[in-house]
């Protein structure tokens, strides 16, 4: 593309380097935001760097967090005997929504994975063992829940923390895997189909 | 959205304020800078601002230029009897792409849309007339090409350009409209097989 302006080109270069937007959305981006008032893209601005800059993380949790303890950390509404592992924030609010789980939390930052240069230490593991190792009496952690995507690396990462939790009196667990509710059995991949047949649930 | 953190949201808000970006796909973008150097935040909202306030026009023919006369505008291989009117800069890019046009351009700045309460005096068209009134004899208009989408806005921008452009002894045209090249005949809507049918074009 022949920008007609350097500074077009630099905005369009800068936008399309974000995931998922690519050269002509990036433009688009741009365009509009020249349309509209100089306050709109000042504020955007301002938005992104105070993002990027003074976003802190709750010292328990390390979940993205204005507070040093998270609202969920500090909530004496909280159940705080269960720990439910994640890749990121983002799987935090897609529990959070579900509305069905009262525990705690514990944000990994990333799951292990080779090819990326991720390995164990680049994680918050070591927080989460000695968040297990150093709770109070009424705070005792009984239960882990691994939620880690089912994918080569999520299943990498369970495995390294199963292995490193076994050392403590808690249960470990991982959400279920299976067919999705409303999911049609016909059009469900292998894998998944065969692991729910392996791992069926058998009537109460 | 329950958002952990006051400038989370605010990042999301402002983000998600720009056409086509979704809450949702405003998260994963603020989680993906979060991850990367502080520099790319810094860098992308330094390139907006900068884009946003230091942008200027071409003085005759409006399109976006770092200089006061555009590439186009100040090129001597370009015909300078030729106007191609169009609605914004990606116009001019796209036709600029297909290196098919030797011309001007005028950017109009929009198009007249009694609904979005854009009037004809919004619009850059007195500066196409006086250009067209004003120019030397070696630069004399000799045609302009109304290049607007078929769209009913566009329509009606190019029937009060007509208009107007009536004045000037100026041949007028507008861009073909018919069956796109590799289209099927088939799929092809009801309006635009129509037109195509009656703007036939003669073998010669």
């Amino acid at each position: 593309m022949n920008f007609p302006s350097k500074l077009i080109e630099d905005a369009v270069v800068e936008i399309s380097k974000l995931p998922g937007i690519g050269k002509k959305s990036a433009l688009r981006l741009v365009l509009h935001l020249l349309k509209r008032e100089e306050t709109q893209t000042q504020l955007l601005a301002d938005a992104l760097v105070a993002m990027r800059t003074k976003t802190s993380y709750c010292r328990k949790c390390h979940n993205i967090s204005d507070d040093e303890l998270c609202q969920i950390c500090s909530s004496p509404r909280r159940e705080q005997q269960i720990i439910c592992v994640v890749e990121d924030t983002r799987d935090v609010l897609a529990i959070e929504n579900t509305a069905q789980y009262k525990g705690l939390y514990h944000v990994l930052g990333g799951i292990i994975s080779p090819l990326m240069g991720v390995g164990p230490n680049d994680l918050n593991i070591d927080s989460l063992l000695k968040r297990i190792e150093q709770a109070d009496e009424n705070e005792k952690v009984q239960e882990v829940i691994l939620a880690l995507s089912p994918t080569m690396e999520g299943d990498t990462t369970a495995f390294y923390l199963q292995k490193k939790l076994k050392a403590f009196p808690v249960k470990i667990s991982t959400i279920a895997r299976g067919i999705p509710i409303g999911g049609d059995l016909e059009y469900t991949d292998e894998v998944t189909l065969g692991r729910s047949i392996l791992s069926r649930i058998a009537y109460e």
